[in-house]
């Protein structure tokens, strides 16, 4: 079980991507906005509530001042996932500054800049260290991303650049 | 009354320049340590008590993802004061930004990377505006920085630069 | 009472936000707008008057190589608050530099960048040091907030993620 | 088991702060050096026996363009943490996003320059995901911190800020 | 003969500047799509290929945590030319960081960033300094280069700068 | 005389706005294009005729690795002002920098990024320190925006916020 | 006459280096301390005796929010010099963004952080658009300084770099 | 043969690792300090002499705002490979930035800051384009890279982390 956590609801259009990763590798995961700053009570329910469910992983997203994920590994000793947003003015370096400089004794496990992606990829490598069927499903994932590589490289190598940016780039 | 707390006792060579001017000023203050990240119930408790003593402002410092000030902020409605302390590796860019970049409804009031002695003065103008015995002292505060000012490029003027800097600058 | 000064009319979209705010909390206010660098006299006559008439707190934004909150700091004792205003070459960076890295002597409170509405709610909670009903406001105001991330979040777990982007944030 | 690489020796005096984190914990793990740019196949061959050995986590540390954590994730989907050594010319802002921003894909969990402490503590929690005694001693070792903190509060209360840092802080 | 690789396809409309210079040249080059992280076996049999056919230099794009310039360079004894690629949260720079930040014994010739054009150009000039002809080639693109700055001024000199920007640069 | 350089015509738009306002001041002045870079010889004759003709300041426009302002500086001993050109990937922080940062015997009298205006009200203030009716107009300039940031301020006033960014800012 | 103003004596080490130029070249300058935040009227009051007195440049450094340069600016149509004093938390990259991005209308001459040396040298050049003795003596210190490099350039060529480091390097 | 260039003689404790990179490889070179600012015609006429000498490569090493790179490789289509030097204010991000950041039409092949070594290590993997003995003795070189990075980490299996500080790190 996952539980992915975002300051705001507009962090959805990122934090959505965790989601859809998940459920594509069939995790269990559960979803919802919690605000460190707005709602500190809700965040330490939403934790607590998660260890006695038995939660294996928490991602959690936020940008500016971002201290969500930072404020979650304090309240639990589970994995803690950290996807810096990007924001309007300094494009997430506040965010990934915010969430990666933690204090030593309390670890924020961080991702690119908006890596929601990555952050569920991640949350399934730590899970699969117990679970051989999903190590078995990560390892499948890699292999066909190395496949749409080579397929993408067949395909400008017989169409040509011109010709591929035409057909697969240009919207 | 004014609560004074930090991150680290490591801050404290930092933060103690807050207290010097708080007891120049005569304003009663207590300081003491309180990791967001290590006993986020200690912070949560001291920021309940403060409120129940009657503190009107909190003064916190923290270094790297310095999450103690907005995690305060969070807290209480008292006016907080974010000190971002200098850091080894990124010069407390780490810590302003961490600080400063509150999501709208939390703000935090952010002085300069270090800047201990400034939040007390902003805690002392805070408090002058119900106070007019201490707003009388923060102008005479400025009276007396003027004149040191006004002493010193005498002196400069008098001595000629080079002996201004071998007698007040080297060592 | 509180003084919202910016620099250029510029700056106003950002900057009703505090007024906006203050609007909310029936906080009196005026706002106009003085250049540090092209209007100092006009500066400086207004901090005058501001202080003659009993203001309490004075918020001023400005953008690039923003002196106006650190000009107004210089010339009095009220608390001042400073609003970094997004700038478009480096993205309100050097405004944030040149408000918050204030010498010992003279603080400005900074906020976030664009962080007008925060600079409100800071005025508020440094008014709110004395008055009581203020200060009962703007816990209630922290409620409001909390009760919205609730209601979010319960929309968001009852729609799913899918139609609540569909809904909420697509426009 | 865990493996901890680094991609010189010099990484050796922060590096070895996992290890000590690693023995306190009981916690199998061996740990070597071996450059991505001058050994790669050193590192492919590493990372294929640890895989064998039937290592879980891998923590792997380096400085300027450090692509050290994110070659062995290309070759593993165990999860792999990346430390980013602090640099002399950068200060390890180079290290952090050469390690940080991977693409879609291939995780590298991040923890702040050079936080090799809470690598080895992310590793941890990793392990214990599967692991109660594991998970129960990390709970133990979050008390003890907490603990730590109380004890300076108490004797910087008992002691004022001077003796304090005379004594704790000076040397 | 020079080789173009790149990280992603999407890199494409940048890194199909190199290949146009080259064409220019009439210097034979191939181009193909292979990523460090999700592809590491396609490169380094790319590279090794490439040794087998005579590729003389190597050009090498990508973004973000940008390895594949190193991780090429880590393979072969070739000159390799890294081409950092904007990035949409932090622009480029730290593609820049991760290529040209490589430590001592494995060096990468690192361009601007976007600079596909100027790559061409410096393995062009690589190859100049065994084949006279492409030499010569050079010292007329650079006086063409020339001509077309001189025509520039003339026509703004002509023109004025209204006419000038109304007609040339109004897209 | 004031002489106009830029490192290319894409400057153009922002470089115009020093020759408008040299205009507006009736100084007289020429501008052209010429590239560090790719014409070397023609800045070198460009700055030979410069100083024969009786020039007395020349601004220098360039972005990127922005070196024209820099060897114009290196090739006489006028006062030359350098104007950062806003880039596409670094936003002028790479300009600005390569401009501002002269090492000492050879000064860059530099503006902010864009600053192209500035530019030309500093190489009037150079003129105006030996030419009374410019020093004149220079103070009437002044004294012009003054009065508009008051008529500004204002209108600010008797309209109210919404109606004036209605009216006066939206498009 | 050239008006040399510094914020704080801390910055007479740096700033005393504007102060020799100007006495090699012979040119009457006076040297003062004044602070744009502790004594805004003495910075005022000094603008304007340097006007009455017939100063014709104003050379001022700061740091951190470093606004005295701007404020000067703001007082005066005199050209104005802005040095960015290096500091101790963000070395001097505050300093340089508050002088160097003034807003259109109020330049400010920038040079390099630290930059006294070439803050003098520009006021030189300044000065010797109208006065061919300076101008002459410019156009020789220039010659001194090449004469100099190529002294070097000849004893590290007749040394061999192993020598020369020994003697002229190594302290 | 290959020309090292570099700004300034205290650039020489860096630049000197090409020399002696060059010396173990059996490479012609020659070594000399040209400012691009305080001897340009210096530096034109030395870029004319290496092309007449038949120089294959120019090395150059420059900081702050570094244009001895760029104005080399404007008056030549030789490589010209560029080291950013570290500066004391912004640490070489400006030497790098304005040795990068290069124009299309004149590139610069950039290493890492202060990275003479790998300037040295590029030159000589461009000779070895047309020099098979030279592209033999690189990689040796890169296998006796390898095997020191092996017998290290021997010694640190062997001693363990303890011994191994204490012994070939601790001074």
């Amino acid at each position: 079980m996952v539980l992915i956590l975002m300051g705001s609801d507009s962090d959805l259009p990122i934090m959505k991507k965790a989601a859809e990763v998940l459920e594509k590798f069939g995790v269990p995961y559960y979803m919802t906005v919690a605000s460190a700053h707005r709602t500190p009570d809700r965040v330490e329910r939403l934790v607590k509530e998660a260890e006695a469910k038995g939660t294996k992983v928490i991602i959690a997203g936020a940008g500016g001042a971002a201290h969500l994920p930072g404020v979650v590994a304090a309240l639990t000793t589970l994995p803690v996932i950290g996807v810096p947003i990007k924001t309007s003015s300094l494009n997430g370096l506040d965010s990934l500054l915010s969430i990666v400089q933690m204090p030593a004794g309390i670890p924020v496990a961080t991702v690119a800049i908006n890596g929601a992606e990555n952050a569920a990829l991640l949350a399934i490598a730590i899970l699969a260290t117990s679970d051989e069927i999903l190590a078995r499903k990560l390892k499948e994932y890699r292999e066909e991303m190395m496949k749409k590589v080579e397929e993408k490289a067949e395909k400008l190598d017989n169409l040509g650049y011109k010709a591929y940016i035409e057909n697969f780039l240009n919207k």
